[in-house]
């Protein structure tokens, strides 16, 4: 099958009426009033992000999520996204058939519709990159620079998890199994992330390990960021020792859990979502003033290069 | 230098306020009232889309430029653009640097914005994928499917000029800089179009060449569209045989031309306004019933295969 043939087949079926069912240049959609549109993009290709050897429905999750973790960050809500593949001709009859599976599970999962893309030709490595459209309301985005003295700092989920999966990826010991699903499937916080706009002063999804992020995070609001290294989720793999689960927690990437920062007084409300939603949010730390855009722990900063040849 | 420091360095001082100077994980923008958003993405592989020994900044303006086209074949006005890079560590310093002063000078020639993006590693080829945004007045947005019977087709510039460059791209004759220099950098027709919206019927940009482009327009409104070959603007490169400039003309690649119809009564506006663009607009044919989807000339369809092979 050609381009034509692949999309007609396999892209179409699930398509938007915004994507004018692929039949134009371009979508069209009329913004909703009230509200601001959040975009943001991210490429992932074959030997750096993903191996190339997994189902292509979950290289096409993880595309779509690691874009859905970015609204995440922002409290925004996910509309719509765009979808650039660049693949070899010999693999895209098989390739886009099963991928386009896994976008169609995910659009449902997320309530998101798809405005079309490009699928070309490559020499040999497949690249993709999704562009992602969200909303919130006017003037409700949340962004990294707001975080106050005395904020609290909370992380959701378990941090490292995704990075032991990806370390034991060829081993089939069942006590993997949940990491590596993980390491495939990232769970982004997009509901509550909504939910908690109201309280949240600063916030970023860690995605390329949590000191590099956190840091981003101090450096955004210029502030010193106070870690209780004790309080930090690692996960529980027994198996494993403590050292290197809190090495994967702390430099681990691809967690695509939500670091944020509230006011104290919002505690209270963040626990109650945190239930709701059935989500582990764990207070970690504090904002300080003082030693401005540094993370910290019993007063020395976190040196990532402490942990990195572990 | 990394990741962040070429962003900070070469893309930073072209964002935009929207992009939040790529400080956050998304970009943000308020939607303008009485407005549809237009969406288009298109991706360029190197060795597939271009050689990859072209200077960088031509590489930027060529992947803004075939969306641009995009845009102008919706009558959309261009508004803001995200940007994915992934290309091999060793290259990124030196292509980013020339990349982003083409961005810039197209983004100041086509008052266009960078929202954000992607820079990613890869093994050894460069991918480039924008995802464009423009905007319409409500309801004012041209698809490919609205043409009517008796409308006249028209199109604008010459054909094949930008297949000739390619064809004799290792050249020196000066007598092919014209047509290098179109292969190089098409011209986006964003200002004519946006300029005609309220008198064209439907619209496509050709890029996959005459014949096909023509192909999908006439199939899109399922009317027979009859093209005077005469009238087809080709080259006038006299070194070349007009059969091979006919030839570049029906099945060249990369025109990035308009093709629209609009009634009849509209030929007067049309002919004035490709004046006021100082731009050559030719009616090479008109709309039919009759054989459904078909592009014919002297009563015979059009077949793209007895040219493939000249």
């Amino acid at each position: 099958m050609d381009e034509f043939e692949l999309i007609k087949k396999y892209l179409l079926p699930i398509s938007s009426i915004e994507s004018q069912f692929l039949s134009n240049d371009g979508a069209i959609f009329r913004p909703k009033i009230g509200l601001d549109y959040v975009v943001s993009t991210d490429t992932i290709v074959e030997k750096i992000h993903f191996k190339g050897n997994e189902s292509p429905d979950l290289i096409a999750k993880k595309a779509l999520r690691t874009n859905l973790s970015d609204l995440a960050a922002m409290c925004a809500d996910p509309e719509f996204y765009s979808l650039s593949i660049s693949l070899p001709k010999a693999k895209a009859n098989d390739f886009i058939k099963i991928f386009a599976k896994g976008l169609k599970e995910d659009q449902k999962e997320y309530k998101i519709k798809l405005l079309g893309g490009d699928l070309t030709a490559s020499i040999d490595i497949i690249t993709i990159t999704i562009n992602i459209i969200g909303t919130v309301p006017s003037g409700k985005c949340i962004s990294r620079s707001n975080a106050k003295v005395s904020d609290l700092l909370y992380v959701t989920g378990d941090l490292g998890l995704s990075n032991i999966g990806l370390l034991n990826i060829n081993k089939n010991d069942k006590i993997f199994s949940k990491a590596k699903l993980k390491y495939y499937l990232p769970q982004p916080r997009i509901d509550f992330s909504s939910s908690i706009r109201d309280f949240v002063s600063s916030m970023i999804d860690i995605s390329d390990g949590f000191v590099q992020d956190c840091g981003h995070l101090a450096r955004s609001s210029n502030l010193e960021f106070v870690i209780n290294l004790k309080n930090l989720p690692i996960s529980n793999i027994d198996l494993l020792s403590y050292e290197q689960r809190l090495n994967a927690a702390l430099i681990g990437g691809d967690d695509y859990e939500l670091l944020f920062t509230a006011p104290k007084i919002y505690k209270e409300n963040i626990n109650k979502l945190a239930k709701v939603h059935n989500l582990r949010v764990t207070n970690i730390g504090y904002v300080k003033s003082g030693k401005n855009g540094q993370v910290t722990s019993s007063n020395k900063p976190i040196d990532i290069n402490a942990y990195k040849h572990f």
